[in-house]
C-alpha cells in the first residue's frame, strides 16, 4: 500500500490530513499516513506554549505565539471553505479573533473528522533520507517522552512543519555589550513585562509592528522600531517611533545609522524565521527567503528535484489557511493519481512562467492579487469547495487600507465572509483595552467599552 | 585505517584530541579522526554566547554559560597535569578565574599542538546509526552554513557533548499566568537586568547558588530560592532567603508548600539539565540523572552494549577537566588496543562493584572522595602524567568549608596546584565587587579595593 509521511501537524499538516479525509469520505481508497508532529497537541503555531527556547524535552520550542496575539489579518480571509466560522460558532463574532479563539476554530474542523487517529505526538523527525535504488523515503523519528526510535519507509513525503519557528537572529556590532535582555520575536510571550521600559523593536514587518503595539499597549516608556530599508511608516501614538538601521550598541545605548541615539532597556529582534529543515538532506531542503513564490517549487508544491516530496505552506503568506486547503487537496490529487504529475519540462515552464510574474510584482497589492491568481489556479484543479477568491483579495485590500487609517484600532473593524455572507461583529471591547485574550471573554458578552 | 569520530570540541573532546595527539607525539600510529562541533569555535560550555535559545542556523544555544560567571570551585581543582596554570600564564593568579579567563586556558593547551584539523566547525551530528553487520558506524551530519550533509563511517563514536546544554524544565502550575519572564538558567546570560527586581530562582544546586549571588550582587531587590527538598543552608546576606517548594503560581505570585507566597518579578528555574544526545539512537544513548556513576557505561566511559562506543564527561562532576583527560587517555588505549577491552561479563562485573561503591556514598564528602578514586583508577591504567589525586580531592574538601564559611566571599579564598606547588595569589578585586569579568582585567593591576 502506498505509504505517506506528513510532517507537521499545524494548519499546513492539518490540512492535508483532511484533504485525505475528505477523498475518503467521498468513497476514494486513501494511502496509509502517518503525521509526525513534535508538539502534544496539534495547531502547529497556535499551539501556544509558555516556554521559550527548549521544551521540556529539549526540543526547540515551535510555537512563536505570545499570549496577546490577535490575528494580525481579518478572519475573512483565512476561513476554510468546507468549514466556516457561522459553523463553529452558530454566530457572528467579531473579524479579529484572539489567538486562542483561532485555535478552537482549527481544531473544530479536524475534531469533525477523525484525523487525530494519524498523527503520532511528541515526535520528532531526525532524519529523512531518499533511496534512488528502491525509490522509497526513510523517515527516522524519535519518541520524545520514551526516546525510542524508528525508521519507517514512505513513498511520498510532505514537509508542513512551516517555516515561523527558527528565528533570524543576525548579531549586531556590540550587542554583548548590552545588559537587558536580548530576545527574539520567537521567544517573545508577552509585553507586561515592559511597562515603563524603554524597549527596541528590530525589524519593521509584522512581528516589529504588532509586538511595538503590544509594547505600547501594555504601558511601555517608549518603543523605538529600527528598520533596515524602509519605515513601516503608520501613523503611531505618542512614544512610539521609527529610526533607521542599527550601528552598533554600546552597553544599553543603542547608536543608529543617522548619528541618533537613545538608551534602552530591552531589546526584541524582529528579523523574522528561517526556512530550516534539520531533518532533510540538502537535495531536498528547501532554501529560501520568505516570499510568495520560492524557488524550487512546482507549483509552490512540489519538489521539483524530486517530485515525490511535497511543500504546504512555503510561502509567505497573506492567504493563510485557506491556501494550506488548495495546496493540500492539489498535492492529495496528485498522490491518488486523479492529477497526472507532468514531466520535469512541463514543471519548469510552469515554474518559469509563475517566477516571470513573481518577478514582475510591484507592490503590496500586486502581491496579493499574485497569491489569490495561485490559490485559484490550485482549487481549480480539485474538489476543493469553491470560493470567491477575489472577494478575499479585496478583504486583504481593505485591510491594508484600514491599517494605514488606524493601525492602533484596525482590529475594531469588520468585514463579511465571502463563503457565508455573514458580517461580523465589532468585539464587545476595543483591542486596546482588551486585556483578556481567553476564548470565554471573547464569547461572553461584558459591557460594551 | 581505523576512524573514529568524536562529537563535540569542549573539555570533553579536546580532551580525546589532545589525547591521542600526545600518543602521536610519542610516536605511535593514531587513527583517522573527526571532531564535529556545532560551534564556531572551541570550548564546548566554556565558549560563551550572548545568545540564548536558538542560535544564529536555528540550532540549540550550546553554553548554558552567563557573562559574569566565575568559577565556582578552585582552578587547582582543574588543572590538566600535563598543562599547568603556571605554564599557561607564567605567574601565579587567583583560584577563581572568571569565564574568559578558563577559555584561555583551555585553549592554551590546544593551541600548543596541532589538533584544530581535525575538528569540522560549525557541523551538527543529525543521526548515528550502527550497523552490526559491517560494524560500523554511520555518522550523518550538516554543515551549518551550507546546509551541505554528508554521512561517513566510523569504527569508533566518542560522544563528547556534554550533559549541560539541554535545560530540564519542569512546568509549574499556573506558570502560564505569570506575566513576566521565565527563563530557565541555560538561557540566563547577567544578572545587570535584575536590579531593583524581586526574583525567583527554583533549584539548590550550583545554578540556583550562583545566579541567586549573581543576582544578590547586581542589586537585585529580593533573591528567594526555593528547594524541593533541602536548602542549601548557607548563611546568605539580607535580602537573600530561602523558602521550601512551589505550590503555585497566581499571576506575579508565588504560592509555596509552606502556604507562604511572595510577588516577583522574574523566574530563573535552575531545576539542572538533561542527558540528551538527540542525534544517538536509543540504544547508544544513555539515560542517567545527574550522577557521579551513570549506568551503562563500564569504568564510566565505555557503553556496555555496544563497546565501541564511548562517553567522556558524562558524570556529574566534582572533577572536570582533568577528570575529562584520564578519561580520554583511556579511551584512547582501548582504542589503540593498548588496554584489551575486557568481555561482556567481566565489565559487568566491574560496573557492579563500582556501583555498590555508588550506592553506598552518603554525603558530598564521600562523593568527592568517590569521584577522586575514579580518576585514580583511569589514571593508573594509562600514561597521562601522574599527579596528587588524594591531593585534589582535600582541595575540595577544603573548598566545601569555605563556602559555608562565606558563600559571598569564597570566591576570595586561595589555594595551592598540586601540579606545581604554586600558591595562588588573592585577584586585585573581591569578587563581591568585582565588575568586570574580562581576561584584560584579570591580569591587570587595578588598586586593591
Amino acid at each position: 500500500m502506498t505509504r505517506v509521511a506528513i510532517i507537521g501537524a499545524g494548519p499546513s499538516g492539518l490540512a492535508a490530513l483532511r484533504a485525505f479525509e475528505a477523498a475518503h469520505g467521498g468513497g476514494a481508497e486513501i494511502p496509509e499516513l502517518v503525521c509526525y508532529e513534535k508538539q502534544a497537541d496539534w495547531g502547529g503555531q497556535w499551539n501556544f506554549s509558555w516556554r521559550t527556547g527548549l521544551d521540556e524535552y529539549g526540543e526547540p520550542v515551535h510555537s512563536s505565539m505570545y499570549r496577546n496575539l490577535w490575528s494580525n489579518g481579518p478572519k475573512e480571509g483565512l476561513e476554510f471553505a468546507d468549514y466556516t466560522f457561522d459553523e463553529h460558532f452558530g454566530r457572528p463574532t467579531s473579524s479579529y479573533p484572539p489567538r486562542p479563539v483561532l485555535w478552537d476554530y482549527i481544531a473544530g474542523r479536524v475534531e469533525k473528522g477523525d484525523v487525530r487517529k494519524y498523527i503520532r505526538f511528541e515526535t520528532a523527525v531526525r532524519w529523512v533520507s531518499y533511496d534512488e535504488a528502491t525509490g522509497e523515503f526513510t523517515v527516522t523519528s524519535q519518541h520524545l517522552p520514551s526516546g525510542g526510535d524508528v525508521s519507517e519507509t514512505f513513498d511520498y513525503v510532505i514537509v508542513a512543519s512551516g517555516h515561523f519557528s527558527f528565528p533570524n537572529f543576525p548579531a549586531f556590532a556590540g550587542i554583548e555589550t548590552f545588559l537587558g535582555p536580548v530576545t527574539h520575536a520567537h521567544d517573545f510571550r508577552g509585553a507586561e513585562g515592559l511597562r515603563d521600559k524603554n524597549v527596541l523593536v528590530i525589524g519593521s514587518s509584522y512581528s516589529a509592528e504588532d509586538i511595538g503595539s503590544q509594547a505600547y499597549k501594555m504601558g511601555a516608556a517608549s518603543v523605538t522600531a529600527s528598520y533596515r530599508t524602509s519605515p513601516m511608516g503608520y501613523d503611531w501614538p505618542d512614544g512610539f517611533e521609527e529610526r533607521p538601521g542599527i550601528d552598533h550598541f554600546d552597553g544599553n545605548t543603542v547608536h543608529f545609522v543617522d548619528g541618533s541615539s537613545k538608551e534602552i532597556d530591552a531589546v526584541i529582534l524582529c528579523t523574522g524565521y528561517l526556512h530550516k529543515y534539520p531533518f532533510l538532506p540538502e537535495e531536498l531542503g528547501l532554501v529560501s527567503p520568505n516570499n510568495v513564490y520560492p524557488e524550487g517549487l512546482y507549483r509552490g508544491v512540489v519538489w521539483n528535484d524530486n517530485p515525490k516530496v511535497f511543500y504546504i505552506g512555503a510561502q509567505d503568506q497573506w492567504f493563510t489557511f485557506n491556501m494550506f486547503d488548495a495546496q493540500a487537496w492539489y498535492v492529495r490529487d496528485l498522490i491518488l493519481g486523479r492529477i497526472p504529475m507532468p514531466d520535469r519540462a512541463t514543471r519548469e515552464e510552469s515554474m518559469a512562467e509563475w517566477k516571470q510574474r513573481f518577478l514582475a510584482i510591484a507592490d503590496a497589492s500586486a502581491e496579493i492579487r499574485f497569491q489569490g491568481d495561485y490559490v485559484q489556479d490550485l482549487i481549480d484543479q480539485t474538489d476543493y469547495p469553491r470560493f470567491d477568491v477575489d472577494g478575499v483579495v479585496e478583504i486583504f485590500q481593505a485591510w491594508k487600507k484600514d491599517k494605514a487609517k488606524d493601525i492602533m484600532g484596525y482590529r475594531d473593524y469588520t468585514y463579511t465572509s465571502v463563503m457565508t455572507g455573514t458580517s461580523s461583529v465589532p468585539h464587545h471591547t476595543r483591542w486596546l483595552a482588551e486585556l483578556d485574550d481567553s476564548l470565554e471573554r471573547y464569547l461572553g458578552t461584558p459591557a460594551q467599552s
